[in-house]
């Protein structure tokens, strides 16, 4: 079974962690949500309280992970970025050659952190200044470039998550999904 | 401010729930997360674990809402069926004409309690035959009947969650949120 490491930290945008963790499980994928703050519940953007699974140090301990993911949100992303635990996981999963997803705000993390600079990457519109000088920007709504996978919004959730379990499981998996959850492609 | 109250019950589908919750919000409306058995941590369908703003009790005590939404889930549902508080407060709803909005598989609690029969509804696919005899049932993604809001999953949970601020709010400030949110309408 593929496994996910979800970062779940202060300000992250609630929808874009949800749907990641939740159609990740959908697929059969043994998905880890882990608290950036510890094991408590978290403070996303709109005031949802979620509970993370584990706390972070005790998630990267089962490392590695198939695929990490990073939800974005304004605040979530701010605390990825200045996260030491996130950007060592992250220099390992780049390192290793696994797979990175980020997700609106979220791919400003990768910059922060170093993280596959010039490929191909898209982000939630109000932050695409900020990436295209580093790597080379496109509008679409996912964009997978080799073992990246970057994505826009809430609202592009649904296809960022299937592009992940495209890349663990197959797309005849991905496909499966769609009509039980009624997603409009 | 319109006001909503969220049905939070062990089950309850956590994108559904969430999406709800989380684009109400973004349109400025005052949301209740209310929790069916309590102030805890509420363990949703596929693992992740959400915390209510309050238990029901304590969220029906500043009743009437706006809305009242009913997240789907198969065990949400089945929770939400079996609740007489939830009886209640939808009767309620219905009698002083408020609107009531469900997803899903919720809609069977609307069956269970019976609200607004005769209406037109849609619902998830899977539980369509439970309701074709008592409802007009329809395989819209959205479906506003007067003061009944329901819709079919996860993926129709954006244009569900748009019809209710839509109702409340004014088509104006629904669109506003479609593009912010990168939506595919
Ligand atoms: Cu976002």
């Amino acid at each position: 079974m593929p496994s996910a490491l979800v970062f779940l930290a202060e300000g992250a945008e609630e929808m874009e962690t949800v749907i990641s963790v939740d159609v990740l499980r959908r697929a059969g994928i043994d998905v880890t949500l882990a608290g950036l703050g510890g094991d408590g519940p978290v403070l996303c953007s709109r005031n949802v309280r979620l509970v993370p699974d584990k706390n972070l140090k005790q998630a990267l301990s089962a490392a590695p992970y198939d695929v990490l993911v990073l939800p974005g949100g304004g605040g979530g992303s701010k605390k990825l970025s200045e996260s030491e635990e996130v950007r060592k996981a992250l220099l390992e999963q780049e390192n290793r050659g696994g797979l990175i997803a980020a997700v609106c705000a979220a791919p400003t993390a990768l910059l922060a952190h170093g993280i596959a600079k010039g490929k191909k990457v898209t982000s939630h519109p109000s932050v695409a200044d900020k990436l295209s000088g580093d790597y080379s920007y496109s509008e679409d709504r996912v964009v997978v470039d080799g073992k990246l996978i970057t994505s826009r919004g809430p609202g592009t959730c649904f296809e960022f998550a299937l592009a992940i379990v495209t890349e663990l499981m197959g797309k005849e998996k991905a496909e499966s999904l769609v009509d039980p959850m009624l997603v409009k492609l």
